[in-house]
């Protein structure tokens, strides 16, 4: 079994809040992160696949196709947007980094799948000090 | 003469464009940039100030107090904000890096020099493959 | 489940010894890590912690908390110190980074299971070189 | 139970082909991986073991006999080499980054167990978007 | 005068050598970099350019279009090649850092004038511990 | 003219203090800096020489030599050491980063001006934050 990762980049603006508190609220809970006038970061996302060797190919998996994969459902939909108000499998989600992850693995899992490989872990750093990790369950 | 730099960093939301055009030109000169719904990025600053060493001291100038300048003049303005719209030193100013650098210096330059030394280089880095750098003139 | 990665940072002086052998000795077993001078080291730390999302605030918790802890039981002990001499955590233990590891696991693990949540890693980067992971057994 | 981790480097020659296919099926397969001219990379391997710490020396095993065993048996054999070519333990065999990952823990398995710890990981990055994770089976 | 750079990456193939020279005297200059089977790098590349702010769109220039050269004339010629023997603009010419960065800047400059900017730095990384920077004098 | 840099790396002790100063005041002009038990950084060094490029050999120096110059006035004189107590160009000197790079600039530049190249430009990096540069003057 091989794990293979393939690193992609977006940048969005965000905020953190619940839709039912008072801004005053929101502030109490998720600090200058649920300022009303968005923030933004540059995200970095490592997507790791596993899989056998294929012994004629040597690869896993042609890591070009994860990344059109990546591109195409996740990528092309977050960068240069806004995670809360223009992301369709974040509509009505708390625009955390760990709802990120989740909603990542859920748009590209099935595609990854297809492939005949499995999809390990989705890897979102969101500054060089905060990251997470989600493996599917 | 010595030159001592000092990172500091913030994360924030923006967007470029002209109020007095329309979406589809702003899209048609910035690109994903202009989306009216903003992003963001981590930014890096680097503030390069040059002086003499203190042979008493062996200090330039104690990095502890550039750090404090920039944090009140700059970093406290602009993390987890909109640079359009919350930060008082970009008022009406289009948000483009190389605004954002000058802008910067600006803010910090008399503080700094008050303390016997002078700015050399505002350098501010948007994304891995992206940076301005501004020398005051 | 949700793992939450939290990086820190500290500089300190330390040297790897054992008392009861003569500075030759030591330094045949460690090298110039065995230099009774001293030599140090900017250490990164990622603290990571495991637990379920909370629906209603998208948090599985707030790194900042994290973040309080480990400052207050680890960094505010170790940054601009002396490891061997002067971190309550470490007196009479070989100032390894392995041991160094453990001993910031056991100071932070009750702090941060007081929090509903799991301690997943330590792991400590010494150089860019030399890293440690400890998972608590 | 403690995981250390040792980094090396090389920089390396190599392409992806498969011998009985003609140049354009190859390059129908591996893109420009397929080049008959070669390209090349700066590698990062980073060689985890696992063991447990000796309550006498702090040490789980002396890094430096981690980095000699890795130096002898794989850096010295890839670093400024082509690895299609030149490399014992990979004739014949499609230099893929999976296939090297495998090929290394085999280099280093045996001396890594003679010192009494378990090999746990070889992890290669080819680029900074693309890597590769090898746990032994 | 602000100063824009923008980074772009290419992987390749060379050797340091003399046509004129045996294989043993190359050696004897080049070391292991003279490998007759060649070896290989990850580059990065900076380019540096400079010019004055545009009052209107808030730009020196769009970075895009600076990048968009810099693909064309360098990195498409470059990546996944060999350069001692597949790049025009390094026939006949020393594979070697140094003429390279030399090479990427008459590549380039011709364009990058055409933009109304100046090219600044050509600066090129071609390992962690080497790099090289041209400013075209 | 071209711009080589060579990066080397030490791990040593050091404190920030005036011998004629009580404990206190140190503490109040140098912070943390000032204890008397030490602490240690992971300094990063860039060595930037400058010079013609060599029609023949395509190099303007091999930096090769440039490493060795530097490791052996530099590199194996502060790695693992104390700054302060061990390291005999800075005898007597405040063991501040200023002053540190303007005794690296002595220590290599009657070498490297053998080699028939300029010294350029010293960098030394004490931790990600902080860096100085000294150019000679």
């Amino acid at each position: 079994m091989i794990y293979l990762t393939r690193r992609e980049r977006f940048s969005a603006a965000h905020r953190l809040f619940q839709a039912d508190l008072s801004d005053q609220e929101n502030l109490d809970i998720y600090g200058p992160c649920a300022n009303p006038n968005w923030h933004g970061h540059n995200y970095e996302l490592f997507i790791t696949i596993k899989g056998k060797v294929n012994e004629q190919t040597g690869y896993v998996v042609d890591l070009k196709k994860v990344s059109t994969i990546v591109k195409e459902k996740v990528v092309n939909k977050l960068d240069h947007k806004n995670i809360n108000t223009e992301v369709d499998f974040m509509k009505n989600i708390m625009a955390s980094t760990e709802n990120l992850a989740v909603g990542i693995w859920n748009q590209i899992n099935p595609d990854i799948e297809s492939l005949g490989i499995k999809l390990h872990c989705v890897k979102l750093v969101e500054t060089e000090n905060n990251s997470v990790e989600y493996y599917g369950e």
